[in-house]
């Protein structure tokens, strides 16, 4: 799916169980960062050869990606209520940092 | 762009910097949390009706799309070195979360 | 119980359980990461009034006050394998800011 | 000092500010995630050997302890608005652990 219609997605379900009153700039961004946090949690202890054997074990494996899509999920849904253009911003923070940190 | 495009995008930057070595999967979500926690400061002080309106400033309306741009980068970045389909596995949390959260 | 003590109580823990080559101090700042995040979860639906209330339900209050310590021990640890001293560290802090911020 | 002195330093230092309507509860948990992340941040690119030796740089070593600091006093000051005792906190949780992960 395209970002567009994955926050479509995510838009109806949030509507279908009337949780637009929670999802406020200011809460969804608090959610994001409790996601990311859990997401970090998963490495926490992993030395980075461990790190990259991460998805070898089935239960971690799923584990991350649900957790990875817990961050985008509530990415996606703070783009949406703040009506932010997720690939321009991208496209737009790549062309900054390629000023800032040119290329050899 | 797709996620895939997205995703080639930065890959391409950071192999053009020889950022690889340092874009192990622990790093990474490390770098997302801190993003995270970047984003969640421009809204911690913001009532729920300030953060409703966050975007009209235009200095920090540029603010929050750069952090939100730069946590979505390390997700895609992240997703990249796992080989994690964001896309798949967002649907599959929606289902998960169907199950759990039945709509009325 | 003093910081040092309190230092002194969490070192031991960790020894006893040779934990030692788990708390570096990247693989610590991750986990004070992790925890900081599950300390916000708690908080992040709720508004500002119920957020003031957080503490009238036993069972919430109990995690809260879990989360916290888990950040304050992290941060305790963090600092032991640095040898940071967090009351010098704070009270520095606090001087800076009272020439960034000053009082009426 | 004692966490409780320091609680009261944090606290004055708000008062004289009039900052006492920002620190809501959930501003301060999210507050503490942004500074959480910031600090993770310090540590993100570096491996593991790196990471302990990241006090021989004093500016470094400056950057760190006062992330540490920023960390810490939101910490004291959530504790002070939902009088949490983080000492008889921490000893719980440590309890709690005992018997969680039993030493060899």
């Amino acid at each position: 799916m395209s970002i567009p219609d994955l926050q479509k997605l995510l838009a109806d379900f949030a509507d279908r169980r009337d949780w637009g009153r929670f999802h406020t700039p200011k809460n969804l961004a608090m959610a994001l960062a409790g996601e990311a946090g859990e997401l970090a949690a998963e490495f926490q202890w992993l030395d980075p050869r461990e790190s990259a054997e991460v998805m070898h074990d089935p239960a971690k494996a799923h584990a991350v990606r649900m957790e990875m899509a817990d961050v985008l999920s509530y990415l996606l849904r703070l783009a949406d209520v703040l009506d932010v253009d997720l690939d321009a911003a991208l496209r737009e923070k790549v062309a900054i940092n390629e000023g800032r940190f040119p290329a050899e």
